[in-house]
């Protein structure tokens, strides 16, 4: 995958020999040659990478990196620190400023562009998450998105596996510092905790240096599982293991840990790693959030109008495949203005979250009910016939009539009725206008012949449940 | 990246051959002997990838094929055809099928896992984008989108860029049957001809064996350009240059066409490609759609009270923060009761949009104007002071007044009024609760003193602009 990468050293000749190396890889690469000018770049370029050098008069790498990811802006960018100092201490400062990697000088290509790749594919997911959640923020819909390097990510869950005893073990107490950890020693046992924690893991930590399991497919397979396929996973690699470390990169593992485990350095990885899978998430309960409020009434709970015109078309159609009844109720609360102007409108709408509830009760599951004006409702009823339907209607008309209001005043409750209004599918060629005409206009007839009513009532004066004769 | 891949081949031994190798590069397989237990596994299982045999007894491959992609379930799974034929008919009948790509035996490793992995990197961020869509279609916000293997991709825009006078004349003609193509010949003229394009480009097909260009840096480079960044690409190349293919995958071209070009099979790998892109598109589009309905007022296409009540803390924070005053009008028609009363609700909504018209003419393209009840509509109003509120609001109230509204119904004309409570942030500490309760309170008191009229006044009784002397 290409990317755009951005080289920031203030030795030219350094800049020249990575810039050649990137080219020759067909990587497009643009320059800086100071923390300042860096951060300039990425704000305009927003490069895909930023190889960033340590070591830098003016502001030094450090510096630069943490405010590269304290701005909204570039918070986003992936950024390897260079360094020619393998101390230990640095790859710490690095990682804890936020780097998410650090290679040391010379630079070693393999695994140079083997981090460069595995970064760029994370990255092109992250964006297209990014872009959707911005849409969403953008038109106020849902709030941004906060920077994930400032979440407090401690008590995250992680599945840790090693069958080492001790190093399991040392590894298990350290982590138990700030996480909740599960210690699989047992490498078969992996899928059945998976499935015990399924929704609620963090992070995977894999040894590849399992007794009788070969670790790398291990995690490999884990891309592969529902319950865990976006999940970051580390893995524990032998120290002198590059071909390993290659291949698990090139995989999609999302970063790696030298043994004997540094746990410093564990920790700062640890903490990218569940700090972006947190980011993520929200990213995608955000839009989760977004949907389920664009479809809801606010006041009730209750599906709003726009859910319910798509609901029932497609219910329509459907009942009209399928040969199978429809019907349909509309439902108005009787003078119920009465009720704001009298109590006001926080009173009001205390009223229609009752009658919601009511309408919940008296209705199957399968039934969809929804509010489509002020103290109007419509009850979508599938595989029902006008008959039970009548029933429906006339248990909610019953139950309101005889359930009075509780209410935030001295009153403390008021009585109220309500009209409604039946109409069956005609599965003879009828359509969503139709139907909803009809009982519309039956709404109507009931608020016109006293209200507290359903109808149009069956062809009986009172509606009587006859059951077809089936010849038994 | 790994991947869960489905081998299909009658002869056992192929199988093992084929999972061998796929093992050996840590990928998960599973097998089907036929076609038919091939779309039973693929349907179960949902594979990353489906490597299909294309003579097999009882159902054959192209079959199969069609199958799988005429399936929602299984249409977005890619499907690489393995046929020990060598014949372009094979290919084009296979790509026609809706295969992706196809590879002969015996098979050669490294084109194949070029080709697996360029597949699987598409196919992670495509199931990214189809979750999102399914959420919403689940909850039926937004239709489900069409299967991408029926749609009419004539007509679409194709930019080919071929420095060839003679290929690329062939080229352009043969494509100009079905598309629209422009046709660089110039390499140097690629980024202004995408400029140009910008926005209506569906497909890019770059010859990478141009005179003074490396076509494979170009193709890269496209991946970095905004423009063009999520466009497929197309690359043409020598039938013998597998480094220069194996290369091109590995940086994100979708497809590649050998050189001299086979008609048919270009006309299939084009729409393939574009069909994939027109797809991703929908699902976007879907996406915007969505977000737009979940913060509309569908009557009068003004905002809903939900996103007011985001957009309203938000400025109301940056107001806080930049001293500049903020100020609020709540407006709700008199006795618009009476006009649903009297002619219907159909007449009742004519009034609404227009009176929707008279408040976007009468105030600033920066304030926002949001229905948030039947009859009642709020503006927010940026760097805006009592008085220039109240005289806002007073230029409102008089044209309502004054303009009689249209309405469906052998009465023409109606007259109506409007009523405005006017409130402004105090700087010291107000908020959004505070804010909107004063205007809401002065809502009433101009309700319960006439109506037709704006307050609070200024202090005077008769409104006077005072400017303040700035000492000129």
């Amino acid at each position: 995958m290409t990317a755009l990468i951005l080289v920031v050293d203030d030795v030219p000749a350094n800049v020249k020999l990575l810039e050649a190396k990137l080219l020759g890889e067909y990587y497009d690469v643009i320059t800086a040659k100071d923390g300042f000018e860096a951060i300039d770049q990425a704000r305009k370029h927003k490069p895909d990478i930023i190889l960033l050098d340590v070591m830098m008069p003016g502001m030094d790498g450090f510096e630069t990196c943490r405010r590269l990811k304290d701005d909204p802006d570039t918070s986003h960018i992936p950024v390897v620190m260079v360094t020619a100092l393998n101390e230990k201490a640095d790859r710490v400062n690095g990682l804890e400023a936020g780097a998410d990697d650090f290679t040391t000088k010379p630079v070693n290509d393999a695994a140079l562009f083997a981090r460069i790749k595995s970064l760029v594919r994370i990255k092109v997911l992250m964006d297209e998450i990014r872009l959707r959640d911005k849409t969403g923020a953008d038109m106020g819909i849902i709030s941004n998105g906060e920077n994930s390097f400032t979440a407090d990510v401690s008590g995250s869950k992680i599945i840790l596996i090693d069958d080492d005893i001790a190093q399991g073990k040392h590894l298990f107490d350290k982590l138990s510092e700030y996480y909740t950890v599960t210690l699989v020693d047992n490498p078969s046992e992996v899928e059945s905790t998976i499935e015990q924690n399924r929704g609620a893991i963090d992070l995977l930590i894999i040894s590849t240096q399992l007794a009788d399991f070969d670790g790398l497919r291990l995690a490999s397979h884990m891309r592969n599982m529902d319950a865990v396929r976006n999940i970051p996973i580390i893995m524990l690699i032998e120290e002198d293991d590059q071909r390993l470390m290659l291949k698990g990169l090139d995989l999609g593992i999302n970063d790696y840990l030298l043994m004997p485990v540094d746990y410093n350095e564990m920790f700062a990885r640890v903490k990218t790693q569940i700090r972006r899978r947190k980011y993520q998430e929200m990213l995608k309960a955000n839009y989760q959030a977004s949907i389920s409020m664009a479809i809801t009434d606010k006041l009730t709970g209750l599906y709003n109008r726009h859910y319910l015109d798509t609901h029932l078309q497609n219910t329509v159609t459907q009942s009209l495949q399928t040969k199978k009844p429809l019907s349909l109720l509309i439902l108005d609360m009787d003078f119920f203005k009465l009720v704001n102007d009298t109590y006001g409108h926080d009173v009001g709408d205390e009223v229609l979250k009752q009658l919601s509830g009511m309408i919940i009760d008296a209705t199957r599951s399968s039934d969809l009910i929804a509010r489509i004006g002020g103290e109007e409702f419509m009850v979508v009823m599938p595989e029902t016939d006008t008959l039970q339907a009548y029933d429906t209607a006339e248990r909610i008309r019953r139950r309101v009539e005889n359930s009075p209001f509780k209410i935030s005043h001295a009153d403390g409750f008021i009585s109220k009725t309500v009209s409604i209004g039946v109409s069956t599918l005609n599965l003879h060629g009828d359509t969503v206008v139709d139907l909803a005409k009809r009982a519309d206009l039956s709404l109507y007839d009931a608020k016109h012949t006293g209200r507290n009513r359903v109808l149009p009532q069956p062809a009986s004066e009172r509606p009587v449940v006859e059951k077809v004769d089936t010849g038994f």
